[in-house]
């Protein structure tokens, strides 16, 4: 086990990122096309190609999960990752026509520190994310780097760098369940100014420190804190939870709610009105078990507590691997905070 | 302050409970018409008259929010509740008839131990849930009782009774907050077979036992449990947050997501598939400070952050103050597992 997503056979994560533009892509790419949904928790999302991934919807199999920093600029990289795919063969067919399906969430870093060239000049210069899109999934494997890397790269939250994430762990049914995260929180995965994470009940092996939680939490410490006080600035958490399972899309649709309680319970605010906070869930279904019969409910509960322990382990892991960015003022990432490195 | 959901002015809150058949409800009745919206992740929900809660509907505002033991059946209760709010002239009028808004969801206690007489003999006997929501309805007022009363009297979690809890604050910008939450969860509001409560971090004044978090959580506190393995059972938390704060009904629907939030910190596992979890949000609008410009995202935010922070101290206050039920293996209340009476 890597501890990653790609612990989940089938799924290879890739990233990208322009240095200079303090920004990034992360792409999760299947081998196999996945069922797939989303829960968008946030207030002020930024997406692409995910209302097929409604139940309702006919289309459910999903080629990539894209990750990308940018905002609303950022959802070009779902262009060029599907012309990997389309070069790679992967997708359904139309009328003989190759249609991969690339879903995305975005997160705003556009107020970072780094040069966002494209805004000063749209008619000449392009964002980079179409690019970007392309080099991460053609990147994607099953060993990526954690932090200050891909769609993590011009993230941050309220009081330190943030960043790319990921955990995996195995359910009692023998499940895998992953989780991938770019944290760009509105609000703080650390409690107050200590160096405890909201998700330190969760950790596994000490992969964010092995501090635990404090034993007491002094009022000073719930102080909300949160970007943009008091003008408003966007934030934004974007996740994808993965799993062998076999899901049905609404199946996959509880999952991505489940596993949003794992923001609830790393970050804190979140899911508020300037967050675009979106949690995708994909199913590769090559589990040998099997869940049982349609929607058996105790199964997809392990399944959805799995996911959001995962999930909160993955935010708090992006924190806690991030580097700071080079520019003065730039937030402090947790080990220039709290040592250990 | 009463440390209630009542310190929002204009929120009155009345129970009722039929003791032999373990059940009850709880309602909150506005004295002025409240704007108001819910957010609905659990996978099972039973509600009454919450369509018209969604932004894109016309009418928005609402004269009490139901809280209702006996699932299905239990939805009988808005009716009870709808005919006292009729002789207190309350509601919208419509080509001269008085339609007051009572908006409702239920839990599921129907396998409890209490004698569910009409379940069998269904022509002949009524449930109770019309007459106990008339009685609970006339009975609203400033008190109420926590623990084993109203909806939350035949409430339990996985390893504790359940029961009803509220619990208020008031944010730095001078507005009240409070809770009220009828906690019947498919999951625990402890941690593993520990006193302490997940929502340990946000308690205030000891409200519920002042013990804090523990340093470290052992990974077998982290192991599942919840009800009806392997056999699904019904559970479900069901809940309203309200403000004095003037807010739109988009702006109730986002402080219903926020508070949802406080489920995923108060209970592990939430908003799981045989869950009905349900959150209402209502705005009473009578607060003399301004939220600032429509949706001022900051203003909102901090609402958020207070409602789910209000939601988790009452979850697990519904949990400390409640009575074991008077049944042959009936699940132990909090203070007989960890002493305290």
């Amino acid at each position: 086990m890597r501890n990653l997503i790609t612990d989940v056979p089938g799924v290879l994560v890739g990233n990208a990122q322009d240095v200079r533009a303090a920004t990034g892509v992360t792409v999760a790419v299947f081998e196999q096309g996945v069922v797939a949904s989303v829960a968008t928790l946030g207030g002020a999302p930024g997406s692409r190609a995910v209302t097929l991934l409604e139940p309702e919807m006919t289309r459910g199999v999903v080629d990539a999960v894209v990750l990308s920093g940018g905002s609303l600029y950022g959802l070009d990289a779902a262009g060029g990752v599907t012309s990997v795919l389309c070069a790679q063969g992967k997708g359904g067919t139309f009328g003989g026509i190759t249609l991969p399906v690339a879903v995305q969430a975005i997160l705003f870093d556009l107020i970072n520190g780094g040069e966002k060239s494209w805004l000063n000049e749209p008619l000449t210069i392009r964002p980079p994310y179409w690019d970007l899109g392309r080099e991460a999934a053609r990147a994607a494997s099953q060993d990526f780097a954690l932090g200050t890397v891909g769609a993590g790269y011009g993230a941050t939250t309220v009081n330190l760098k943030g960043g790319l994430g990921s955990a995996s762990t195995v359910t009692g049914r023998g499940f895998v369940v992953g989780a991938l995260a770019a944290v760009n929180a509105i609000g703080s995965a650390t409690i107050g100014d200590s160096p405890y994470f909201w998700a330190g009940a969760y950790e596994q092996a000490g992969e964010f420190g092995g501090r635990g939680w404090p034993s007491q939490v002094p009022t000073e410490a719930l102080q909300l804190r949160f970007k943009g006080q008091p003008a408003p600035v966007a934030a934004t958490t974007i996740a994808l939870v993965a799993t062998d399972a076999k899901l049905t899309k609404s199946e996959c649709k509880r999952l991505a709610i489940m596993a949003n309680d794992g923001l609830a319970r790393a970050l804190r605010p979140v899911h508020a009105p300037n967050d675009g906070d979106t949690v995708f869930a994909a199913a590769t279904g090559g589990a040998a078990e099997s869940l049982g019969p349609a929607g058996e409910p105790p199964a997809l509960t392990e399944l959805g507590a799995a996911a959001a322990d995962c999930l909160a382990r993955a935010v708090a892991r992006g924190v806690y691997e991030a580097t700071a960015l080079p520019y003065r003022n730039a937030v402090p990432d947790f080990r220039q905070r709290f040592g250990g490195r």
